[in-house]
């Protein structure tokens, strides 16, 4: 434990580095003004020292931390084992970083936990939050609300019909979800097969219930013997795809909701004797990589931007941060958005804005 | 993007519930004196309304935040790919939520963002730190020591001899890496292996440098050409073991300093037409699960507890903030621990207090 020293001062700063109090305090404030040399003496008189600006004080003159947080609404052993949140952090990590703004990752055991994190959130220690994950009837949006931060989710939130009014505009990042799924069951109609499968994903998330609906725009309600619900893991899979093949062993393809899913699924219908693509063709969605290729065999899969859906949640919450008076002002130039983005929405005055992504169909040799 | 809405007050949830504000304030403060059903009955009106306490107001009282964060020094990306750290955070999660304390992990992009993470630390946003995976360059101690939060490192600080002074006691939690990596060279001898070689880790980082130092107490000097650095990485490994069998192809042991460069070395060494044990006896580091058991053959490996570190870590800063007057009162009693747990140091009084934790040895397959 390192006790409280006494903490080095920007006099101390100042007079190490040979420069005014004023000269300390621009460099460290990212002011622009001061020579390079000049610049390099402090900074390394800042770091032999180990100086550290008075954030405090810094806030109440820029009244931001400089900090985002980001709340996964699922226990944080789930966090670590399903790759799909690692590439969205890895996007959201990349875009903060480059504005200087640090990445503030708040883990928790379960929604018990979830009044917690909005108390946190409330407290002045982030200047937003990137929010992932919500089941249709999780607490957390409404403990967010009452914490009063800018917003931005990942995933079209399920109240968006019922509970618009009350929780206000709100802005999301999304991938198209029912077109993928479409993309998907058409591939496999146009390859002959008629008893098609869904392996669903939770249907208290909007990610899974839209692939559901891409499906069923497709199959229509023919045959709901041929649906399955599970729950976006590989082991969700394996039941799933057993319990699909007790009750109708003559299925020709599958769709499954997720790559993890479909990963389960192969296991079992190689386990059964039946190949894939001969016997049952299978398309994922994700191209989670490196699953999506390492699978026997590799997965034709629906494509998502995981990474890019995170820097994108991540620069819409930033631009919004950035408008003077907090979202009332003139919206702040785009200059670091890289070619082919989708354009933001327009902000807090449109109600329910989202940017929705496009997907695209990865033929590998499972369809 | 959830606007800021009004937040909901103490006197809307007092009046939904039907009680007195003093009543709702006791039942959100945690305080006792109210009956069960009336706790029930505030309960859901929080629920109900969102109310989030004003957090402000209360670290205003307690001084706490209730809040710890952690630091890794690695690059986002890293913390993702080794499940050395989601162990760690599995430990330290579930004991800060078990004291109902908010786990804030700071993600960086790398080395580059250490003195924002100090801001971050500085800025009156958590109660405390708990810092990883330190390399003996990284100016990170000297930044958080600037930041004067109470801290514990996860691993033995490689400055403990040279900078102890400058930076005030260290309390930190670690493994015995030498007496651990002992074992499994006497292992290997008590097989009859002569040709014992070792890859490394960094050897920046002081778990690496003390692997080494136990090899060394069994092996000598007599053969530096049997040493190859690497970096805990199955790649890494990989490259290490190829360098070893092409300067001593008649090597005939391998201690690998962990699981994940074992299981690169085990690719190789089969890859190579050698069979292990037959040929080359394997042992790791780590009994990181499921890569110990999964790889072919299964690895003999030195078992650490690495949740129980984590867990330990939290306790100890958690027992630190507890104390009246921010560490020099009396001790806190630990009415928490679990039997078993080594008795944790004195506290700031005891310069360099290090908690070490037991190592055994796993016997499976490959020696």
């Amino acid at each position: 434990m390192t006790d409280t020293a006494p903490r080095p001062t920007l006099e101390a700063v100042a007079a190490r580095a040979g420069v005014s109090r004023a000269t300390v305090s621009r460099v460290v404030n990212g002011g622009d003004g001061v020579r390079e040399p000049l610049v390099e003496r402090v900074r390394r008189a800042v770091e032999e020292l180990g100086y550290v600006p008075n954030q405090a004080a810094r806030s109440l003159v820029t009244r931001r931390h400089d900090a985002v947080a980001v709340v996964i609404a699922e226990p944080e052993a789930r966090v670590f084992a399903d790759p799909f949140f690692a590439l969205q952090l890895r996007g959201i990590s990349k875009e903060l970083t480059a504005h200087d703004n640090q990445l503030v990752l708040l883990l928790t055991e379960g929604r018990d936990d979830h009044a917690r994190v909005a108390r946190y959130l409330a407290g002045g220690h982030v200047d937003g939050a990137l929010v992932f994950s919500l089941h249709l009837d999780d607490p957390l949006p409404g403990l967010i609300q009452g914490a009063g931060v800018p917003t931005v989710f990942g995933g079209r939130p399920g109240w968006s019909d019922g509970r618009a009014a009350a929780t206000g505009p709100t802005v999301y990042v999304d991938s198209d979800n029912r077109g993928g799924a479409r993309d998907a069951v058409r591939h496999l109609a146009s390859l002959g097969r008629t008893r098609i499968a869904h392996i669903t994903g939770p249907l208290d998330q909007t990610s899974a219930a839209d692939r559901l609906d891409g499906y069923r725009d497709v199959m229509g309600d023919a045959d709901p013997g041929l649906v399955a619900e599970s729950d976006f893991t590989p082991a969700g899979g394996e039941r799933a795809m057993r319990a699909l093949l007790d009750r109708r062993p003559g299925l020709d393809a599958l769709f499954a909701a997720n790559d993890l899913t479909a990963a389960g699924a192969l296991r079992v219908l190689r386990e059964r004797g039946l190949r894939v693509p001969e016997d049952v063709a299978v398309v994922g969605f994700d191209d989670m990589l490196p699953v999506a290729e390492q699978t026997d065999p590799p997965l034709t899969t629906v494509r998502q931007d995981i990474e890019e859906m995170g820097r994108l949640m991540a620069r819409l919450l930033l631009r919004r941060l950035d408008r003077p008076g907090g979202g009332t002002g003139p919206r702040a130039t785009d200059e670091d958005g890289p070619g082919g983005t989708p354009a933001p929405p327009d902000g807090p005055d449109e109600a329910g804005a989202g940017v929705v992504l496009p997907t695209t169909l990865v033929r590998r040799t499972s369809a």
